[in-house]
């Protein structure tokens, strides 16, 4: 927003009481608009202005939907501070309509292809990665250690292999492997390791005396995944004798698999074998007008197009769900998601919180008063399709289009478990700017203001906050997105997280406890 | 133990009916002992064989103490594998005595000293090294990136300073960070930048807009504590423009602090100024006779001498707690050991499991059949001084002598704690091997066989194997392991996980939701 633009203010649904404030830098108390709205006070960005008087208790009503009820009455012209919401009940899930509106299919879109690299089993990759498994945290020093080598020694011998990554955790060992959730972070790191991006060159390090066995690793949270008997390590083994022995023997299993992976090449593929999450991360009140709708529409295109398109983020779900449940394909679907509702539901109130624990300073100077404002934001990444299946914590998608997979909404904790679900490709929308990154595939970041973009200029991939100056629109960004989607994965356009080389640790979701 | 060593047992109370075998290896059925015991069966190396014969239901006694119950008649000769033993239940919290056996003060020792870097605080550090603390785990990836520029480019300008260390977590935001349990995650952070190895140059990069903002960081969780408005770097501020503009912020506040450590020399300290902590990962049956015993009388020296020694790992305290109560100094030390042993009762029972989740495969494999024989081996560690005082999870130390500062028995999330509460070298021992290291302080791994130390034998940096072949006393090994930790506190003598720079990543106890 460049100064001297007139006053500006998006208001989202013809319900709609509030609006937000445009303006870079918010707006001066006296500004007035064309509809003949005058400001009462200053209002920051992003943050709400009163349409009309608001009586004490009365709704307040954004997207159509009711954010919150007023404390006391606000004048029209007044900013509506976060401490002037009340939090409504979340929706009570025993109550929630069904499948009773699901979207017709979206006219199919053909013709759109990526060069990626197809696996055995029929899962397209978007990057060429050894992924080094660890059943136990305890390897971790030794793990990183031989990346180090690795890279400097062997990888440039194998020029088509992108990347050595460690897929290091804090799972395996001094946890409660049996309590009932140690299904999560098991299920997660056994998927994890299947990830299409590398190429089903499965090699583990164990330690040995670990609880997550090389064996359970295998043969638990999935599909049973067989390997040679060369291509597990274990440290602990009598034969290793010193140090080198163990680096040794590390580096001549990863030479297999670079000897392997090396022999992969791009090929052209259909965009239907594209996986993509959806994942936004200190989002503010433009998130759901300008980058999350915009993800929602390159989310529909990549659905019409066959993709698979995962979306995710519990507690950024839970207060839109009333607006999900509906649109499920099936009963089953609709379950599945108040399953995964209930579940959190349940998981929160063992730590004696609740959902409202979710907006961080940061969104609420952004604007969002409360997780329902950014709930009805973040839902908008799902676009309009059907929601054709749930995926619980860490499993494997095994469908085509619109899935949700339950996660935390953590950023680093929703992009492992993503990961493990089988993404190949991430979207990433962000109001307050976040260097997320993650090594084992690429990570678009879209910023929802233009300020943020240019601030950020070499961190942000996609200006989404054209869209509220009115010089892009959401369908324009929308196939922005799906255009550069398909760059990145086709390894033609780098990302730039994958620049500069900026990646987040694994966060395995465990909500067992350690020991 | 060489070959053709004579069958040797370990019984280690009057009372004992069950030996452990020390021959590596095992021994085959029909091996005689001097005493005329006659094995029945194979009984692998650090595994039971019953002194007597024994009733179905009889107690199983080894520390002079009940592990278990025969779940069937066991003859005299025979292997007790894990599944003859039944769990005991834990010692009932309400009923312990209270400080009714305190140990009279040990005779002091003078006349030790370390080389130590002293503080303003009156701290000692055993290291010199810049830390830089993050606020939230988004900005990890950034911190990464800078530490490689400022190893390369600015630590070789300062060669009195050891070592960079991003201090990297998973906590910070996606955070229920005002459930009741997230003070432990929050001071953990907040005391973990304040260990007297950092010299006390706090420098923290922040995103913005995360829950754990750096006011609350610096505010909470212990002593508020002061910095210049410079050492914070923010990453969301106005000010910076482009990646390149952080990098060169974080750069530049790094410099300041390394100027101010590199001013810093180590000088003459009595021994009374070391914080050691004490913590055991992978044991087997014979960290509780070889290893631990004389880590004990090295703590007892430690106390002699005016230290601080810390011991920890509530899940392998538990079932021993009733031998540990008598020992504290007062009724209020005895009452706060109850306090941390409920505390974690009920953080295991709201994750539908307890204490016997805590030993692995590998130390059932070592001859350890559950977690009170675990239990009864460990506290070997803590010697035979009072306890003079408990800290909860992350709270710093402010007292000398042998504190109990509760922790998770996790390897890594035992030593991240340690830290946070101001430990400065670690003694870590091991019996099925790990190779455990600590970036910010010094970890001196002990083994409890002579065959893992030859093994491996540039991981491990001492062997208190001898002491179960005969060939050294715990008192010996003691002494050695005490004039050990003097060497390396002084920077004299270096550790295997400091040569191989082998870490582990921080891992910051965190009993509360994520969101």
């Amino acid at each position: 927003m460049t100064a001297g633009t007139p006053p500006l203010y998006i208001k989202l649904h013809r319900a709609d009481n509030v609006a937000i404030i445009v303006n870079a830098g918010g707006l001066p108390e006296g500004s007035a608009f064309p509809c003949g709205l005058v400001l009462k006070e200053p209002v920051p960005q992003g943050h709400k202005v009163a349409l009309a008087d608001l009586a004490a208790g009365a709704p307040i009503l954004r997207y159509g939907e009711t954010i919150g009820y007023a404390v006391r009455p606000i004048a029209r012209g007044c900013w509506i501070e976060e401490s002037l919401v009340r939090l409504p009940e979340a929706p009570v899930l025993d109550q929630l309509p069904l499948a009773t509106r699901v979207p017709d299919p979206l006219p199919a879109l053909a013709g759109y292809t990526f060069e990626g690299f197809r696996n055995a089993d029929g899962s397209v990759g978007t990057k060429n990665v050894l992924a080094i498994t660890t059943s136990v945290q305890c390897v971790a020093g030794v793990v990183d250690h031989v990346v180090g080598r690795i890279k400097a020694e062997l990888l440039p011998r194998f020029p088509n292999v992108d990347d050595v990554v460690a897929l290091n955790h804090l799972y395996g060992c001094g946890v409660a492997i049996n309590a009932p959730a140690a299904i999560v972070p098991i299920r997660t790191l056994h998927n994890l390791m299947l990830n299409p991006n590398f190429g089903n060159a499965v090699m583990i390090i164990s330690l040995g005396c670990e609880k997550l066995t090389p064996e359970r690793l295998l043969n638990e949270g999935g599909d049973p995944v067989q390997v040679a008997g060369d291509d597990v390590v274990c440290l602990q083994d009598e034969q290793y004798v010193g140090f080198a022995s163990m680096v040794d023997s590390i580096m001549a299993l990863a030479e297999k698999h670079l000897a392997a992976l090396d022999r992969r090449r791009r090929e052209t593929c259909p965009a239907a074998d594209l996986v993509v999450g959806l994942q936004c991360g200190g989002s503010d009140a433009f998130s759901g007008v300008t980058a999350n709708p915009a993800v929602g529409f390159a989310a529909d295109l990549l659905v019409r197009a066959g993709a698979t398109v995962m979306f995710s983020e519990v507690t950024e779900v839970r207060d839109a769900i009333h607006l999900l449940t509906p649109r499920a394909a099936t009963v089953e679907v609709g379950r599945a998601l108040i399953r995964e509702m209930a579940w959190y539901d349940r998981y929160l109130a063992l730590g004696q919180t609740d959902r409202a624990a979710n907006p961080s300073p940061g969104n609420k100077r952004g604007g969002l008063a409360n997780v329902v404002e950014k709930a009805l934001g973040s839902i908008a990444k799902s676009g309009t399709s059907a929601i054709m299946g749930v995926l619980a914590p860490g499993e494997k998608v095994r469908q085509k289009g619109l899935i949700f997979a339950a996660t935390p909404a953590s950023d680093f904790v929703c992009g492992t478990q993503q990961l493990a679900s089988g993404m190949t490709l991430q979207v990433f929308t962000t109001g307050r700017g976040t260097p997320y990154g993650l090594a084992a595939a690429p990570v678009i970041k879209v910023a929802t203001r233009s300020d943020l973009a240019a601030r950020w200029h070499d961190l942000m991939d996609l200006d989404a906050g054209r869209i509220a100056e009115g010089t892009a629109t959401i369908e324009e960004v929308g196939w922005e997105l799906f255009r550069l989607i398909l760059e990145v994965a086709s390894g033609r356009k780098r990302t730039w997280s994958d620049h500069w080389g900026l990646y987040n640790a694994l966060a395995v979701f465990n909500p067992a406890p350690v020991t």
